[in-house]
């Protein structure tokens, strides 16, 4: 997660703002994570404004150890640290269903590797599957720029498939068959809503 | 949301570990907002367990300003701080419906200020309810130890009323007449699912 972060540089909501805003391209920070993960905020972001879904990225979980209340000003957050997120980055809610997902990017060519999950988080997934909600992963080759739905049923396979020992990886056309090729647009940007409503049709 | 923070003192997992496990009652910090959050993070945590349902409270979130990376240790924020958040605190799944509320204690006797509330919390309950969400607000009168679940449409209607002059509570017994009180029990302590499958039957 800290990859989301600028590197002790100064943080710049103005930029954060023109992006979230759509008014230009999100601002590229040379790091892959941040790409992907502002071009799905642009695209909730959308689907909010027009009514389509409501769904928003959970902040990240931060371990407070000290905070500073000065007088007449805001608390500081003096020391604090980065906790690895005991579920998924991305929920909430399309045509009452509930929608769980996480965003990962990788430079590979033929291949993502599961490295990326947690056991924390694929275990996070099975609980949604196991309550009805909506889980998938969005997996961008970066060096290609292709974007793809994978049901979690599809992840977990893999994982076990590792768990026994096989493969530490997917391959890419393992994704092509299981998932679904998610189409890059201007907005909304990642239409991934768009690949739901064809897998999960039986949902609504 | 400063409120939920140790006043400078030194964060104390281990504390939070044994609320969390629910070997023993949750610390009280002196802090009513942290009580109703401890109870409900055991609430949630029991429902976990159970295969009952997959609710989580959200991180809160921080502008991070300031983060160094020590050689060989993990990264330390330096500077951050707390920012409003932007949706209700708690959300998840329960039977497939997306579930979305807020949780709230007041001191008073005998209404509920609404003040509690932010405008822009208020947008995002309007939004899920939009989505077919179930959005609900969870409130403790702390003095005498009694939950309520009020939809969230009937606080809009406080909060109409509000904005059109009137008053900047809720009374007790309009939260009696258009919300349900909450059992609280051992386990899970604050079983707001329970009314929620009464108010909500419909929608399952």
């Amino acid at each position: 997660m800290e990859f989301h972060y600028p590197n002790g540089k100064k943080y710049n909501p103005s930029q954060q703002q023109i992006a979230k805003k759509g008014h230009s391209k999100p601002i590229r920070y040379g790091n892959r994570g941040m790409t992907l993960e502002e071009d799905l905020n642009l695209t909730n972001q959308y689907y909010l404004e027009i009514g389509h879904a409501v769904i928003h990225k959970k902040p990240t979980p931060i371990q407070i150890v000290q905070v500073d209340y000065p007088a007449r000003s805001a608390a500081v957050i003096k020391e604090a640290y980065f906790k690895q997120p005991s579920t998924t980055d991305y929920n909430g809610v399309y045509k009452g269903r509930y929608i769980d997902f996480e965003a990962k990017e990788t430079k590979n060519l033929h291949s993502f590797p599961l490295q990326n999950f947690h056991e924390h988080q694929i275990r996070h997934m099975i609980q949604v599957e196991q309550q009805k909600g909506i889980s998938f992963v969005i997996i961008r080759f970066t060096t290609t720029d292709e974007v793809f739905l994978l049901p979690s049923q599809h992840l977990f396979r893999f994982w076990e498939r590792m768990k026994n020992g096989g493969r530490k990886s997917i391959k890419k056309e393992e994704i092509e068959n299981y998932g679904k090729t998610i189409p890059i647009k201007y907005q909304p940007r990642i239409d991934y809503l768009e690949v739901v409503d064809i897998l999960y049709h039986s949902y609504f």
